[in-house]
């Protein structure tokens, strides 16, 4: 099987999951329940549930067993693009082609269904023990890493350096600062918390966090390349719009070739931190490449 | 020692574990750590964390070691009423005589200070293994507890429904549907975690939690009638304003006598769950008598 194929089977198996753990959109009261459905179910990749399986897998467990804690980051990554969308913050009407949660459901419910998602998230990770007869200490490190990631030193903390510094010129520093956080904090708790679940010792995810780190970095530059030379109708949103927005990125600070060649040398450092894995550590390899090939 | 000095002096407790338990304001990036500590030190009764411990007392545990569980929840309740105050929900300036979040940090960042209030209160329940070496079972079934409590069967869903019904004729089922949820269920969740972290047999945790849930009514009643006859300076907010904003109330709903009747009555049957425990329960006897006879 191709890889992208692969990507999608594993991502159908997360949308599954998705549809078991939330609520059904005609529980009382129900505007709130279809609002959390609406951003959830609107064609993300399921990358970080997907590394989540994928981590586990690599450290010799069964992916299907690490699902509720896939699935609860895959739901604080939708709660985040709620927020962020919100008018009071990056004011956007669309994403992924469709209009944004406040745009159909009002700023109210908007905010309230964010917030259901971020607390339905820490619930479905307490499931863990039941689903998948982890061991409870490793569910609370992973609810604590998690949360960690999730709040002011990760993915909160780089929101808000984003619009202390919107219209800002930013060094490379600082354009690293934000991302690191903003996007890379949750792809590296995605990837240790599947290896933790797993029982990876500390060198093992000590090599997987490594992989995750050059990994985030490898998505970030990518997905400014696209911003710039991509295809709007692959992305499903209109290319430009950082340099539009004055957004410091990669190929505004270093130029296009030059970020298309750190993109590249992440994912060597990425592929490299899995020197010692065997080839259950293929599909996370093969991420890897996949993260600065595609055209979406 | 009288009642309200014991109070004062857990409350007291309280602020000094927050203080520990919060990032210091001085942390990257400030503003929003800044934000945070504003509206979590912003006078409030601490009568959730307060509960959590005398329940755990009740038990027969020491109420410190349940600590960060009990912040945890004064966390979830900042967060919930700084983002009910913002300009799409109700659209408060003011509380407990202080400028609202978002009018001194901006919608942006109040916003966020929620957010990151919500994601900090799970991730210091988690440390409640650490702190008081309480069995990490529990701890998970109390996490579970907490996030239900807060989503939309809860906090969150309570929040929807008076949003659905504003300036709509409720009748009293609906307001009790909308207080058992928007009060009621972090108050039934605060009494449950001590009980459920101190070991509680389901016997002891079934009359808890019909303490929790008189206590919780006897205190939204009284709330209403506050407003009505209560003192605007010892309330630190201006009364009469239900009746202004049209709000459903069990005064405007049952008249202010029938009102003060079944806060009387809610406070007995609260008492009355309490029967089978010894001295140890005596705060919460005591916290259930309070919550009526207060006038702030």
């Amino acid at each position: 099987m191709d890889f992208l194929t692969e990507l999608k089977k594993r991502a159908g198996i997360v949308d599954e999951a998705l549809e078991r753990f939330l609520p059904s959109a005609s529980n009382y009261p129900p505007l709130i329940h279809e609002a959390m459905r609406y951003s959830v179910f609107a064609g993300g990749k399921r990358l970080r549930p997907v590394l989540t399986m994928a981590a586990a897998e690599a450290v010799g467990e069964d992916p299907l067993r690490v699902l509720p804690v896939a699935c609860a980051i895959e739901l604080i990554h939708t709660y985040s693009l709620i927020h962020d969308d919100l008018p009071a913050m990056d004011n956007d009407d669309f994403r992924r082609g469709r209009p944004t949660s406040h745009r159909v459901y009002g700023e109210a419910m908007a905010i309230l269904a964010g917030d259901a998602l971020l607390t339905l998230a820490f619930e479905l990770m307490t499931r863990t023990v039941q689903e998948g007869a982890a061991d409870p200490h490793r569910v609370l490190r992973v609810i604590a890493e998690i949360a960690h990631a999730a709040g002011t030193a990760g993915l909160i903390g780089g929101q808000v350096a984003d619009l202390l510094f919107a219209d800002k010129d930013l060094d490379g520093n600082t354009l690293e600062y934000i991302h690191r956080r903003k996007t890379g904090a949750l792809y590296r708790a995605a990837v240790r918390s599947g290896a933790i679940l797993a029982g990876a010792d500390e060198n093992t995810l000590s090599s997987l966090t490594e992989y995750a780190e050059y990994l985030g970095l490898a998505f970030q530059i990518k997905d400014d390349i696209l911003d710039v030379e991509g295809d709007q109708s692959k992305l499903g949103k209109p290319v430009g719009s950082d340099q539009k927005n004055k957004k410091a990125t990669y190929p505004a600070l270093f130029g296009l070739e030059k970020a298309k060649e750190k993109a590249g040398q992440a994912v060597a450092a990425a592929v490299q931190a899995l020197t010692n894995f065997d080839r259950r550590a293929n599909f996370l390899r093969e991420l890897a490449a996949f993260v600065v090939t595609r055209d979406f």
